[in-house]
């Protein structure tokens, strides 16, 4: 009688969970090495495509709970996103083998096996870091919508709310978003691991490999920290754009790409430098159209960062530099203001304070720094003006 | 004068960050290949200790914010753990060493490299996967303590408060708690790949790895899931119990071991199956100490999880089988009930309904199957004998 008791149910006649896994396909197979980096957005976006359709095969055995965060997971990261991360690490690459010292048997130790497509897969994998670090920071934003779409903390929250479930839907929500998260993050290891680069390339980039998912951690703490101890200082706001924007958006992708084909260790240390200039260039300019950006180009409303309190670079040098009265002023309005001639003041005042002309002044240094090393360089002369149209153009960017 | 204004503190004097990174030590130079299960644990915990040393050093030039993260995260590793992941990798590897067909050239192609050290600290990053899933839990589940230390979340929570900083001092604790997690997750990767064994053991265990680390986040996504839908059904326990735990914990960890040294395909499925039958072994032994446990041995209060209102395999067993009137009691007491009495009560109703023995059969007849297929396995008597000791211990258990 006991052994009827026993529950044969489901996984108790399932002895091992039927999760196995070989080699990933690539749906590029046309990619060249000499691809322009404005053809890597695209070419990204079908091999992440093609990384969730046969995940979410491998892994289906699991169930429709499970199925469910890898589908939320997989809208996040088609849905959106400018792929700048892979771009760089892609122009790394180029850079490593177009006089960059690198060679394509470091990927591919035997000729009969080169595959551009398999270093496509690789810097890839970038994407799912970024999916992972923005998933976890709209939880810490709190942030209901992004690019658009409801934030995946809020699309279980809705969906918990809908089911009439039990407990919080708003704890509930930031539950599974903080493991959906995770999934991104150990698939971004993955996802690297498994895009058929040889051992050697994969030895190759663990320096920036580890130092990238570090260093974006970091910046995110000690952005995280800032926002919290209410600090002020001009520091700190560059010691959090280094982090979570020069180094891990551009500097490290770009380590990253070089590494891949094995590039000289000069060509690295330039792209680098060139890279944390770069990085730091974009985010400078992103302070500057918060404040002083055309809505119509920017997408976002006048004076954004003016009106949320964000203390970027550009708002704590105004800070350090305003008159007593200027800084009262502004720090009276940070965060609170709404009045279209309200935000005209607080950016006369930024003019005032010299703040503005001192970090476009750094912008221009840096881009400039930036272009002059790449002129300088070894590098071949068709990654070298790509390179250089990219430094300017995000430079001089009004979105 | 305008470039005075520019900043010249601090990071925009440095331009690249100085982390940097080279092969780990290790801590264990002693460690013997045919060390017994039993001193895993501190030697694991030895090789943690030393890495978080290295780290730490590695990434002290970004500052004190981040020092603290993983200061607090060193913590959570070293206060605590019985390191039963990586003491089952430990017995994958020496199954696949002893007559599972493995070789000690996978991981050490050349013999002058033959490095036990660097299989251990291989094995060891499973602890740091746990880190992640347990600080992460310890936010979902709002957990206040861990092992008799706060949680991480309440650690940081706990700072915010006493520096009196800007917003939630719960948010806050939750917001650097997920990228505390994050972190140990990325560095969970790091310290696998640079363990210092083959790029071909590192190939082999490419399954394992990702298999691992899906199905433990797919069990808590599970997990979140049943909890909030209310489910009371069998094979929704034992789902969560598979990926959660025997798959994670016991079955995936003996096959990363066996594959580092490149056991035999069928010495892996030998030791997927009988992982997988010793994992739910594990648990269901959890589920029955849970209700019956004597806390002066389990160190939980009498009748934990009758507290909690837990719905484990047996709980949800005894609603399957129960009398209505017994299904009402139960339903109305589990999660609320505190007086001994009354959980003598529904411990009675658990026995009435079979379930307890239905359960206890399961545990004798999954423990003997696991050890039958030991038996019967080429493996050498050395490590048969460890491994089925272990399987019983832990079939036995009563803490």
């Amino acid at each position: 009688m006991l052994s009827v008791l026993v529950p044969r149910v489901g996984s108790w006649a399932v002895i091992l969970p039927s999760v196995e896994w070989g080699a990933m396909t690539s749906p590029v197979s046309q990619w060249s090495l000499d691809a322009p980096l404005s053809a890597v957005p695209e070419a990204v976006h079908k091999v992440l495509s093609h990384y969730f359709e046969e995940s979410s095969q491998e892994f289906s055995a699991i169930g429709r709970e499970f199925d469910q965060a890898v589908s939320y997971l997989k809208d996040f990261v088609l849905l959106g996103g400018k792929r700048v991360r892979p771009m760089f690490a892609w122009a790394g690459l180029r850079a490593g083998l177009e006089g960059g010292g690198g060679s394509l048997s470091i990927p591919f130790p035997d000729d009969a096996t080169v595959n551009p497509a398999a270093l496509l897969t690789a810097v890839s994998a970038l994407e799912l870091i970024q999916a992972c670090a923005l998933i976890h920071d709209d939880i810490i934003d709190k942030s209901d919508t992004r690019r658009g779409h409801p934030t995946t903390h809020r699309r279980f929250e809705s969906e918990h709310r809908e089911k009439g479930w039990l407990g919080s839907s708003e704890h509930y929500g930031v539950s599974q978003a903080i493991l959906t998260g995770d999934l991104a993050l150990a698939w971004a290891d993955d996802m690297l691991h498994d895009s058929g680069v040889s051992a050697q390339a994969l030895g190759n980039v663990r320096i920036p490999w580890r130092a990238m998912r570090s260093e974006v951690i970091a910046g995110q703490i000690l952005d995280v920290t800032v926002e919290a101890n209410g600090s002020e200082d001009v520091e700190d706001s560059y010691k959090v754009m280094e982090y979570k924007t020069a180094s891990y958006t551009v500097a490290r992708p770009l380590h990253l790409g070089a590494a891949l084909v094995g590039a000289d260790e000069q060509v690295v240390e330039l792209l680098r430098a060139v890279g944390h200039d770069v990085g730091v260039v974009f985010q400078l300019r992103d302070d500057q159209l918060g404040v002083f950006g055309d809505p119509s180009m920017t997408g976002k409303p006048s004076g954004d960062d003016l009106r949320t309190g964000k203390r970027t670079a550009l708002i704590n040098l105004a800070l350090a530099q305003g008159t007593e009265s200027d800084v009262d002023k502004l720090t009276k309005s940070l965060g609170t203001v709404q009045d279209e001639a309200d935000i005209d003041v607080l950016r006369e005042i930024i003019v005032r304070t010299g703040a503005a002309q001192a970090i476009e002044e750094e912008i221009q240094i840096r881009s400039r720094r930036a272009i002059d090393a790449l002129q300088d360089s070894p590098l071949d002369a068709g990654i070298k003006t790509e390179l250089t149209g990219l430094t300017e153009k995000l430079s001089n960017r009004k979105f």
